[in-house]
């Protein structure tokens, strides 16, 4: 006999065998861009002057690191198609100590998920938050940066259980049928960027304006970005058509937002393998969990979905860099035209 | 009577007005991506472990700033057309304190040299130096890190002579006629990176990576590009077949290197406006000048174009941002068309 799940799971492959088709196909922009937003104008004063040569051979010339500078803004790069399928764009937002790239070519060299709803027929808008990447980074934040290790990166995104990376990289151990191209996993680290802890403020405020440049929007958040992309869709109900979560690892607080704003938000929660008795991961789903209820007993469509309840087992934090990554897109893609957002 | 230069700026314009054409025209896309080149693992280890959380809401976990990290790697994007009419891609490789955003759209919103030369033709490949941008940074890094301040982009890119920037924008006195977007300055000190003085040898590194990966092509560079894009061709004549270099701002020592190495490599160097006379630019220009003799005297095609003296006056450092950037890339196209690259 059939258990729900895998009635639930046997659905959803007939619907993405037959729903989005051509993944990665060719497809004719309009522009390739991008632009800053957010941030704010800081001083520095007191520091010495020096002299530097900035090349092999160059006549020295004066330095000084007083002044005026542009502090935390965010860096946004978009692709807008020629004649886009869905009347919304998607943004797709990274997630903690890691950049816009999350979304590009996977460490393994295969399309990511920018490539695929650029071929499905979305525009989209592609971010580095505030201190990643792009945006540049500055002495000014408060409090020092801190940094991820290969270890803390192949164990809190799932790749293995805890203890089990090892910096010899035949002795790592992953979780038994793990989807995360392992043998790439050194490259992906070379995504990995410094962050603050204290920026929070600057980057929603930038995220905010991003809204209300491009929106109505379909945001795809990861991670750390789960926590400004509930705020975003509390704050803005009305622009943000569908919100996407892979693995939020934080919530507003449902004992204190109001849930019934996103009542109107069709939201999909997609979660990986191996989070039940994680020592870290049966903790962070919970504020998703509880917001989760307190949205459905408002009322609102909020699709929870953990992909080993459906049959699709391995998955890491990095689902969309994982092998069946299409897969998952597949899954968004079926779930975004049900709800008639393309 | 007419000079040479007018007669020069005259053909030119000639030139310009019927060779490229079309700018930013729609182009269909096989793929969009990017990937990493490049680094080495460094360890770091005694470092304190501490508790954070990295969202508000969070339970606190273990941070461990020891371990493998990834170091100096380089990130690079490209876009690859369905049809290319160049069987060359174009690589861009930005200049010192700033990333690949250099080649997008420009501070004031208009399309930049990325979509130019994706419009006319080519694949695209453009990066983040090592330390720059997407290619994340260090603690690893030896030295502290540069930072420029507004006041120096605004005087070292020449948008105003030697004390002319002010705090109050519209204070600031920019060079008679100049064609950069001054009420875009702002806008545009979002960009600014912090930078190292001690990664020209990972920086070079990587950039070899890439000739090896994705050569031969047609390299573009900026600035402090300009001594790694020198190099580049030194050591890779027969995979460079055409250099293109805006202002740069230092270059191998032409006594000390092989110049007839870059013989049958074209070469083409393009100068703003108010550089003669000016106390840095005056002095940075020479390593160029030394090397187009040495060059010029082994038998090679280098051409050395100053704007200024073609009639084109105003160009700041920053080119491929002023208001007439399509202008100056019109030139490069008309230079590479004659040099049957496209």
């Amino acid at each position: 006999m059939m258990t729900l799940s895998k009635v639930r799971g046997l659905i959803l492959s007939i619907l993405c065998a037959v729903a989005p088709g051509a993944a990665h196909a060719e497809f004719n922009v309009k522009e390739v861009g991008s632009f800053y937003i957010g941030g704010k104008e800081s001083t520095v004063s007191g520091q010495p002057v020096s002299e530097i040569a900035t090349s092999p051979g160059m006549r020295p010339f004066k330095y000084d690191p007083n002044g005026e500078f542009s502090v935390g803004q965010m860096y946004v790069q978009y692709v807008k198609l020629a004649a886009p399928k869905s009347k919304y764009p998607i943004l797709m937002w990274h997630g903690g100590g890691l950049t816009g790239v999350t979304w590009e070519t996977k460490p393994d060299g295969r399309p990511g998920w920018q490539q695929y709803f650029l071929s499905a027929g979305y525009d989209v808008y592609v971010s580095d938050a505030v201190e990643r990447g792009r945006a540049t980074w500055s002495r000014l934040y408060d409090g020092a940066p801190i940094f991820r290790a290969k270890k803390e990166g192949w164990e809190l995104f799932r790749i293995g259980p805890p203890d089990s990376y090892n910096a010899d990289s035949v002795k790592r151990v992953a979780y038994p049928g793990t989807r995360f191209p392992t043998e790439s996993f050194d490259q992906f680290t070379k995504e990995f960027t410094p962050r603050w802890l204290t920026n929070d403020a600057p980057t929603m405020a930038a995220y905010q304006q991003l809204i209300d440049r491009v929106c109505p929007c379909i945001i795809i958040v990861h991670s750390q970005g789960g926590f400004f992309g509930y705020t975003a869709a509390l704050n803005n109900p009305d622009k943000v058509k569908a919100l996407v979560l892979l693995e939020p690892s934080a919530a507003p607080d449902a004992a204190k937002v109001e849930a019934g704003k996103l009542k109107d938000v069709p939201i999909l929660a997609l979660w990986g393998d191996n989070i039940a008795g994680h020592p870290l991961w049966a903790n962070f789903v919970q504020p998703s969990s509880r917001l989760r209820d307190a949205v459905k007993s408002a009322g609102g469509d909020f699709d929870w979905m953990s992909l080993p309840d459906n049959g699709i087992r391995g998955n890491t934090h990095m689902m969309m860099m994982d092998k069946n990554s299409d897969e998952i897109a597949d899954i968004v893609q079926t779930w975004l035209t049900k709800h008639g957002l393309q």
